[in-house]
């Protein structure tokens, strides 16, 4: 018995069975028309025409029907789309369609024994025992998702690589990976693997300094052998001098040594380095006052710029610190123009409810894309949501965020509430409405209570779920507010940390000043009095004070609407997605009482409204 | 080969062979004299006379030597005092010796995969792979140890009994149960077993109600097969409706009915029923501001007096909440009059500082034995700091802890200095004055660096080591400080939660009141602002900030002192000793500066002395 949700096929409603063990992306479109336009009760005839490589595609009007013109893997993704137009009874889209990204990435962070670092949807559907060990049938079923969204390169395993994982390119576990990438590959599916910068030290030789030739030569024959079994592997990922990770500096050379080493290993096979730029202090003293987390990956990486071969990319993730909910973009991704960049999102739920608490990541895509200098990134790639669990992602609503990156990243561009309709058409049909309107103040709702204007780093240490105010405020991870009886914050201001002045014009102006920063984003970018005026006149802790207590009421109404959904949306997923809410719910009133009464402790001001803060 | 520790044999370098493997403690007192007073190059003659069973024993000068009169195991407790006092150069004791408490226990909690619960010394010595699976020669050399001190009463497993652990009186167990009784005996050491209320409803039964006849049945069964093994068998020790564990609670009984129905059970074998006394809500909302934990425990057992079957024995730990460095006596110590009791203290430095930093537990346990009704307890037992270390405590000055806990339980009094001075002679002759000193001091400096004024509980969740002053704050256990801009502390007065009222006077009275309230555990008892006066004028800020510099500078000079002995120690034991005292320092310092930040954000005040407070 192959793998069988229980009636959570993600928004592939339109494709009830099994997914088709093609070998080209030209028979399994062909396959997954037969079977969609069967289950849709269509009369229309699809013809599809694959004319050479590549991922663009057409779909033009016949009598009969469609037809559908493209490369390979084009035509599939003409396939999907088609087929997700007619389930919606719309229009199937017109004209040429090519992806804005040339790859769309997924990062799993699986490890090998089976568990998966800041997952909340089961274990990996990769890894078992310390081993490559999957259920082709569930593979073949995530392809078969990702592709119908254009998601078109994964990496199955952690970034934090530790032994035994950092064997999964040497002999024995490369046929179980060649294994994994034929069946991915009909889907238009290219595998990505996470590597261990100091794995040759661990292999034979006793270092792994990028400049000692041997090393250099262990990579190539290493990669060599890798690609002889798998020609289209997309590259390699690597964390490397970020927290405990090995890196470059054991060896005191540059990153751009480090990084070029391991892209000329893959340049002959055409591979792709991706090089994570999460390098900060993460042994930072509390006391240290002058050190500020966000600057570092700017103040390391630009005066690098032009340093790095032409195969290096750069992943940077969104925003300075580490995928809070609220955070300005990361001013990198606007520097560097003489190198390659990706754009690293975060699907899994990590500070935003866990898969718990509902938040849809599309409004918040959107406005980092609006605000993106696209022409300065080249790829885009996000933190996988998914695990073993049967509606894949814990919460049957966070596949919507899944649905939405992969179509942001072949837009290019993020239209949320677009996205969010299309998935609830597809998924929950007889609710998308009601769905599309959750989804869609979710994240608002979810900020309200959890993150008073970018503040940050509020939750309780190491689990990331739920408040403590000041569980990271004594520790080594550069995350402090330094909240007294006055005020709370860090001025990141030319006055102040100076972040500020890593941004170019007029984003720098903007933020350096309290006047003109974003409100959502003042306590992220100054350190202000509890009673500093607001743009409408309440004052800095009655904004927090009321935002708390609304927000609580926010995650009520959502538990409330969904009750009124019962008898539109399928029993299971309606009971899987209550209680969770009910979760969310009781959430949100710990995030409210706990932030209002922590700020009222510290600010001795009461609620201007009376409502209870617990003294 | 036997266990061979790395040169640190505890205080018996006066035996520094292998124990002895007799079968009789008469047998066993006639080789260790053997063997000490070769050691010593003693030329007298000692002759052992037992007479009878008793702990009693009784020393003589004759001639030629000395004549130790006893029952079995006295002539052991009389043949390690002598040896004692004669390597230190002081005559031994005379006249009859006996000791206070008939059982003086080693509460070990360790786990059968061989973890040990708050275990500061390795893995276990007694579980390995969910077996009992020991070294006889350890255990022996362990069981030697304790006997030198008097301990006569040891529990292997952890009070927290979770599968596999619940089946170690379950046949097949019991066989290796028995060996390790077999080993101990002839020192004069009984097993004690920590048991799962809930057994019966994991192993054949469907229910664990203690009123239920099968149940009953049950364990009269089970204990009958455990007693045939182990005649001389203590009885059992429970944790029940106590941090999740099982209990009575679960079938409406109270712990009266629980607790009698398992006495009942062990009573034809003569068995006593240790009843730990550690209950109370352990799932409090923060926002309750009405319950108090302290109260809980005389709250639920002191209406049951008199209910309790007379070989029921409540076990209860020194102070009201849990080991804390500074606590006052649990009123339930003071009260129940018809029911037996145990006093419960801690060696394993769970809350004073791990067994990295020097704590020694002689003035903690002089200040509560002095303060105790003594005529109120008739049993005393310790929580074990031991592991399979080579040096068994981690610290190897934390075994001058275990060596007073077992003078202490003896004599029914703790005379710390003399005790420390004791250990000190015998494990590190050439520097005991200076050892004394530091032992003597090393808990007021702990105390000064970690613990303002008996408020507890500022230590970090779940690890319990360095400071997190709100790391409890907003979580389910109970322990709130409520610190706002004003002021800090709970009122547990009259005019607060009544806890004081739990107490008989005079103590209720001098609790009462902060102007007789005993300084050190005035924020335990009162909630106070920061510029409350204290006797000698500072004010209670000010006192924090004092005690924390004075308390960090402690540390620096434990360190300095200890590098001074140097020549007058033995290698392994300065090295491994050095390091822990380094990393105290570091330690003290992290608090210092934690604590006194903490509370400068939170008042406002700054030092009065000029001191760097961090902002």
């Amino acid at each position: 018995m192959g793998f069988r949700s229980d009636g959570s096929l993600a928004w592939l409603a339109y494709l009830p069975g099994e997914a088709p063990s093609a070998t080209t992306s030209m028979e399994l479109a062909r396959e997954e028309l037969r079977q969609g336009l069967r289950q849709l009760r269509r009369a229309e005839t699809v013809d599809v025409i694959a004319d050479g490589q590549g991922q663009a595609y057409a779909i033009s009007k016949t009598d009969t029907g469609y037809v559908i013109n493209g490369g390979e893997p084009g035509v599939l993704y003409g396939a999907y789309a088609l087929l997700s137009a007619l389930s919606r009874g719309e229009q199937p889209p017109e004209g040429l369609r090519e992806p804005h990204f040339p790859l769309r990435i997924l990062n799993h962070w699986d490890n090998m024994d089976g568990t998966i670092e800041r997952g909340y949807a089961g274990r990996s559907f990769f890894f078992k025992k310390n081993h490559l060990s999957f259920d082709p049938a569930r593979i073949r079923q995530y392809a078969r998702m990702l592709a119908s969204v254009g998601i078109n390169c994964i990496s199955p395993n952690n970034v934090n690589v530790r032994p035994p994982m950092d064997g999964l390119l040497m002999q024995g576990n490369v046929s179980e990976l060649k294994a994994l990438a034929d069946i991915l590959r009909p889907f238009g599916i290219r595998l990505l693997v996470s590597i261990d910068f100091s794995m040759p030290s661990h292999h034979g030789l006793n270092t792994a300094d990028p400049l000692n030739e041997e090393v250099a030569a262990w990579w190539a024959r290493t990669t060599g052998e890798v690609y002889c079994a798998i020609p289209d592997l997309a590259g390699y990922l690597v964390k490397a001098d970020s927290e405990y990770r090995p890196g470059p500096f054991t060896y005191g050379r540059t990153h751009a040594q480090g990084a070029n080493m391991l892209a000329r290993a893959l340049k002959p096979h055409g591979g792709l380095l991706f090089w994570r730029c999460f390098v900060y202090n993460h042994k930072q003293d509390w006391r240290d006052t002058v050190t500020d987390r966000p600057k570092a990956a700017f103040e390391h990486y630009s005066p690098q710029d032009g340093q790095f071969d032409d195969n290096v990319v750069l992943q940077i993730k969104n925003g300075p610190l580490d995928f809070q909910v609220r955070e300005p973009l990361s001013p990198l991704l606007f520097a560097m123009p003489r190198t390659r960049k990706a754009l690293e999102l975060q699907l899994a739920q990590e500070y935003t409810g866990q898969q718990i608490d509902l938040f849809y990541h599309g409004p918040q895509y959107e406005d980092i894309i609006e605000h993106l200098p696209l022409g300065n990134i080249q790829y885009i790639a996000a933190v996988s949501n998914l695990g073993d669990d049967s509606n894949w992602c814990g919460h049957d609503l966070a596949q919507a965020s899944l649905y939405a990156y992969g179509r942001t990243a072949w837009e290019g561009a993020c239209r949320a509430q677009e996205f969010a309709r299309e998935w609830a058409q597809t998924t929950l049909p007889e609710a998308s409405e009601e769905v599309t309107g959750m989804l869609m103040r979710s994240g608002a709702v979810y900020e309200q209570y959890a993150a008073p204007l970018g503040i940050g780093f509020l939750v309780r240490p190491n689990s990331h779920y739920g408040p403590s105010p000041e569980g990271y405020e004594f520790d080594l991870w550069g995350t402090y507010h330094r909240a007294n009886q006055h005020e709370i914050g860090i001025d990141r201001s030319t006055n102040g940390s100076g972040y500020t002045a890593q941004y170019p014009q007029p984003l720098m102006g903007l933020y350096n000043n309290p006047d003109t920063c974003p409100e959502k984003l003042l306590l992220f970018f100054h350190r202000l009095p509890y009673d500093h005026p607001m743009a409408d006149g309440r004052s800095l802790v009655q904004r927090v004070y009321d935002d708390h207590f609304e927000g609580a009421l926010g995650a009520e109404d959502l538990l409330a609407q969904w009750k009124q959904l019962k008898n539109k949306i399928p029993e299971g997923t309606y009971e899987r997605v209550l209680s969770r809410f009910e979760r969310q719910a009781a959430n949100a009133r710990e995030w409210r009482d706990v932030i209002n009464t922590y700020f009222y402790r510290k600010s001795g001001i009461g609620d201007a409204r009376g409502r209870l803060i617990h003294p």
